[in-house]
């Protein structure tokens, strides 16, 4: 996609300096494939596992690259984050291995795992009602007492710029990829996938997945502004997120088509997932699997690489 | 164990042989570590991936040995074995695989997953009641009409040199284990387990992990003399077969001790290793890892090899 580099404003070479400086923190994952897989789709499939990541999502990528920003007095005061799960998991992570406070406010409602992991890697939890509004005002109060950074999930270029690290990884692997396809919530994975397969691939495309309950991403792209959802529901607990300004103009320029997919297409495809490849991965990371499987008309014949974005489930939760 | 070596009837050039001749027919599993786990244990634990073995289970090297030691007319009137499920499937595959007809015996109630999987590797299923006694007729009646040759899912020299060659990998990556826990239905995993370590470990030691609700290969290690089991329910649906006695004698001179579970451990253990390494594995392969986090006496400090035994579970009958 040499077309779209000159438009593009992070550059390859921040890109590359943010793999170099997130390196020592996170894991480089495994890329796994499946013979059945294959055959049920008529694609060539590569799944860059990302639940394997530490705290078992990509977001590690995305915090660490937004802690390693951070100026000396920043680090000091500490950062804040709210959120319904893995972000919150991953600065909480990321900040105590970079000696760095980490307040974490989560929504009443979040699975109890991930709680848990958050408490277990020593950051403070916030208890607060599960909307966008109590999430706001108490990350505010924390801010207001402590003097902490706020630290976006998704919508922030350091954020952006960890992420597209997954994907690079993934093209140094498996260099002849025809797409890449990522699951798209806040839009954060989608933008750095986007970046990556832009400067690294080989006439290499980027897509997006997203369920059909909240596909504020899908309609933004086709009205070509951002659009809400009404009314956020759908078992891929981490894509309800609005899509954010700092993605948005990012997934115009290098994303070729977002496809959507109903609920009973996701959970039929993380079980796929979980009994053909014996991976536990959560349904944010089935919805790139139910939209191959549902649009082979798109996939089929090609080379493909399917970010898996986490595995953090709660499985006294499951569909099945 | 060199001291043993002397008093093993297999000999380490046939399980180097063996090695050799399933090696095209298997995948060589990784070997997978977690840093939460071993802080939990107090060990160093090193899992063998059995789980990501072809169609799912370690039952593979063990069907596939078996087959390569037929000869040209036994292969032409082809095999017949009856599995409540993974030896079923690996026979299934492995024939399919070498061209050979395969005749499955299934009780009722074996989960779906398993029984699918035996239909699509092109394997003739006739189900019979679930006990022995219908299971063995319905072989015969099979063995009469076909002239197949019955195939035993563990108590086989040919089998148990094929399972061996997981512990054979394991110490190849990590020569320097302490000893090897395995799984301990039929025996044929942990005979086979017990001969590596002896013929390739450096000072290895060998140890079984059983479910207390069948715990006959523990009682017959301390009798001296094969023990049956009553009533054999466990989660564990892998070992619920009785202790055979071709594995016997080499468990006697090859395991050190066999370490007994409960079945809300093997649930904990199982989720544990869901949660924490993200990985699929059935309720037998939990077993081990329960064993290690009961008896911190015996496996703390140590340089533990853990063999997960498979990952086919039936998504629909999960206890948690």
């Amino acid at each position: 996609m040499s077309h779209i580099q000159g438009v593009l404003k992070p550059k390859k070479t921040q890109l590359i300096e943010v793999a170099q400086s997130i390196k020592p923190w996170i894991h480089r994952t495994p890329v796994v494939r499946s013979r059945f897989l294959n055959e049920l789709s008529g694609a060539d499939l590569y799944f860059k596992c990302e639940q394997l990541q530490r705290m078992g999502a990509f977001k590690m990528r995305g915090a660490v690259s937004a802690l390693s920003v951070l100026s000396d007095e920043q680090r000091a005061q500490g950062v804040v984050t709210h959120s319904s799960g893995n972000f919150g998991q991953a600065v909480a992570l990321a900040a105590k291995l970079m000696g760095i406070k980490a307040y974490v406010v989560m929504p009443q409602g979040t699975p109890k795992v991930k709680r848990d992991a958050v408490l277990g890697y020593g950051a403070e939890v916030t208890d607060c009602a599960p909307n966008l509004a109590a999430r706001e005002q108490a990350t505010q109060e924390i801010i207001q007492r402590t003097g902490a950074t706020a630290l976006h999930p998704s919508n922030a270029m350091p954020v952006i710029l960890g992420n597209a690290t997954a994907t690079m990884e993934l093209i140094e692997e498996v260099p002849d990829l025809n797409g890449v396809i990522a699951p798209v919530g806040g839009g954060g994975l989608l933008a750095g996938t986007a970046l990556a397969t832009a400067y690294f691939g080989d006439n290499c495309l980027c897509w997006g997945a997203e369920p059909s309950a909240v596909d504020d991403a899908y309609r933004s792209l086709k009205m070509g502004s951002i659009q809400t959802n009404e009314d956020p529901k759908t078992i891929a607990d981490g894509l309800k997120t609005q899509l954010g300004s700092v993605n948005f103009p990012i997934i115009q320029k290098g994303v070729s088509a977002i496809y959507c997919v109903e609920e009973s297409e996701i959970v039929a495809a993380m079980r796929l997932l979980w009994e053909r490849t014996k991976m536990v991965v959560e349904p944010s990371s089935a919805v790139v699997l139910a939209a191959v499987l549902k649009y082979p008309q798109e996939f089929s014949e090609k080379k493909i690489g399917l970010i898996l974005s986490g595995g953090n489930v709660d499985l006294g939760q499951l569909p099945f």
